[in-house]
């Protein structure tokens, strides 16, 4: 009989037990850090905490937060180093998009172990299975190889990379039945299948994730009406790895507890929000990192944790929503804070639209009314409607004041390989 | 005590024993081609031959070549796979550069098995072991999985890439001491990193491999004695896998005989070679490729086997020459033919000249005169003298007129990934 769990005794743990768990993970990686790394020694000197002062899983609001670019990129790396070099079995590496460095992620033996085990779990509870074809379309290529872990065929990166109608070509030829893929490109994708003769609903394809950007949950589920083909999500990053998923159930994330302790913040006091109010994500890695420990680390995603619940599909695991984006895309307007994906809700509910859109920025601060530019369908007569219909959508649902700048479809034309949403002209 | 063959059964099997093996292999290769592929059955019917008439290695001449674009390429997917789809492990393909679309090829679990081995086996042979630290700069995803399944420490393809700077600060950070690049991107690699203040003499870098295109034995010397850190290579091909490997006695590639029959044969004619003369490389995969054979498969590039010698490492595989390109690559001048490499030899052993380099074909069929672009470094001041020189060289050497031109540093400018060292101006 297929197993319904990649991992039962850890995914299913009672919830006590699985708190205990964390809690000793928790105390064993605090005092591994202090003794090996010489970034958190002095950041944990600096806030006067010692490790003994951890024993609950409550006393981590105690330890400093850490921050990518002060606390993890510009020290050096022996500093950050946890374990001889000698240990390290893996590398890998973050873009470098942000500061044009990418930053080395050194994994011992046991973190190559969790990496894969969070991997391989992910795609497991997305629902893959050993006999299913992936193709991965991103440029991550860390998560092909959760795919192989769990023992699903893949087809290899280099497969018609970067050529979408080759891809379309390789997706029928090898009987694709799972693709991964930035969200924004998917609807692209099946598009451009159509025009080339493929029809998606009659393939071999069952299954589509979105990994990489936030999505608009409305355009998730115009798809899988239009392809009928469930859209699932998974959520990690570069330097975590994936740390929650999407059941079969589609509530929420379950947040991989025994591999990651996760914390809501308010981004502008950082101070732990209760469950169900959104915030930064700041994570605790129990058992990856050994290499380069990660402890109360701003991911820099905003998300929220669902009020605990148990999961019809049997994983004991807390939940987290589908992240809505990244904190600096925090836009605020007369009080109130609006996100990308805000709009991409907006958009998604108002007929003419077609994909892409932009927030703009003219003047730093707080902004008076949102500046948005939106590009209609072709064949759209009457401009004047549809720019109050959006203004007026917006401001029931986000409470702000809107200027709507209607733009041809292919005017607004991303350079970058995640969609840009928020630009700034000041 | 590390080992020091990493299948020493397989590696140091005596010849006539090799022999046995690979005659036992081709009998079943040809027998599961015949029954499973459609492609197969219809190539050896037109021919008159069935499996049955194979029974010792001689008897592999019967067979008919394989052509990549007319056999398998323009075949259906279905006429070509010879286990049922569902028994494919992995996706492999081309990047499709030649003919725009890229060929998937598929693997069984047998042939997953098969690639890993050879992968491995390859970068053992080089000299690679599980305490290496390998930077990967090539985009051929596969070469990264072979130092891994050895288990070498690996940084992440995209660590990095296509950044130069990036990847030489990434060289330092993670201590990296083998580099596995396209050869003729090397020697940038290296001064753009002397520019940058880091001095590979003094690093941890003691092995440069080189694979995807050929280079000049004089450049590699060069390299070597420049920078101190021994220069080698191995060859494979996307379908193949890796298939030949040079080992620390540096006298040409051991081919993975157990995995492969090796056949030279002359690209006119078709008839095959003795040893130690130059031809067209043709392939019979005789583990891997049982979802997808390759019998008589011609390759398309150039070497020769040379006369059988035991080699000095314990190895008893037979070797070849490293491969000198393409068989499109060879250039008909006045009943002699030179390849790239020819140009490439004559070059390095002459001053004064700078890496790039273009053959100039202005017509269809044999030229008189072979017409070379060349490159100068900065400084010279008498190109006649220096023009005639090469003219001169290459009439030694190569035994044909040429006439030359000179262009200053920068001046050819490649804009394909692999160096593009012919062009047709006709």
């Amino acid at each position: 009989m297929e197993k319904k769990f990649w991992n039962e005794e850890m995914e299913t743990m009672p919830l006590d037990k699985l708190r205990s768990l964390q809690e000793k993970r928790l105390q064993s990686v605090v005092a591994h850090a202090y003794e090996h790394s010489r970034v958190y020694k002095r950041k944990f000197d600096e806030a006067g905490v010692k490790p003994s002062d951890i024993s609950t899983l409550g006393d981590i609001v105690k330890l400093p937060l850490t921050d990518d670019l002060g606390d993890i990129r510009n020290a050096p790396f022996e500093d950050k180093l946890s374990v001889p070099l000698s240990e390290i079995k893996m590398y890998h590496s973050t873009s470098g998009t942000t500061t044009g460095i990418p930053e080395p992620i050194p994994y011992s033996t046991r973190d190559v172990k969790a990496f894969f085990e969070g991997e391989a779990r992910g795609r497991w509870t997305i629902g893959a299975r050993p006999d299913d074809v992936v193709q991965v379309l991103t440029g991550f290529d860390c998560c092909h190889r959760g795919y192989v872990e769990m023992g699903a065929t893949c087809l290899l990166l280099s497969a018609g990379r970067g050529f979408i109608d080759k891809q379309i070509s390789l997706t029928q030829t090898a009987g694709v039945t799972i693709i991964e893929h930035m969200p924004s490109l998917m609807i692209n994708y099946f598009e451009r299948a159509k025009e080339l003769g493929f029809d998606v609903t009659k393939s071999k394809l069952r299954l589509v994730s979105g990994v990489g950007e936030a999505w608009a949950e409305t355009y998730k589920k115009k798809m899988e009406t239009k392809y009928g083909i469930p859209f699932t999500t998974l959520w990690g990053s570069v330097e975590l790895g994936v740390a929650a998923s999407q059941c079969e159930k589609r509530c929420g994330m379950h947040i991989f507890s025994d591999l990651i302790y996760l914390e809501i913040l308010d981004p502008e006091t950082g101070t732990p929000l209760p469950d169900g109010e959104e915030g930064e994500i700041v994570v605790t890695a129990l058992l990856m990192n050994e290499a380069f420990p990660l402890i109360r680390y701003k991911v820099g995603d905003v998300s929220q944790i669902y009020p605990y619940e148990l999961c019809a599909c049997g994983r004991t695991h807390p939940r987290m929503a589908p992240v809505k984006g990244r904190i600096s895309q925090i836009v605020k307007v007369a009080g109130k804070k609006v996100m990308p994906l805000d709009i991409e809700e907006v958009m998604a509910s108002i007929e003419g639209l077609a994909e892409n859109y932009q927030i703009v920025i003219d003047r730093p601060g707080e902004l008076k009314k949102l500046k948005v530019k939106l590009e209609y369908q072709p064949g759209i007569g009457d401009l004047n409607t549809l720019r109050n219909r959006i203004e007026e959508v917006i401001h029931q649902n986000l409470g702000v004041e809107s200027e709507i700048e209607l733009l041809e479809r292919g005017s607004i034309v991303s350079d970058t390989y995640k969609a840009q949403r928020i630009i700034k002209t000041y």
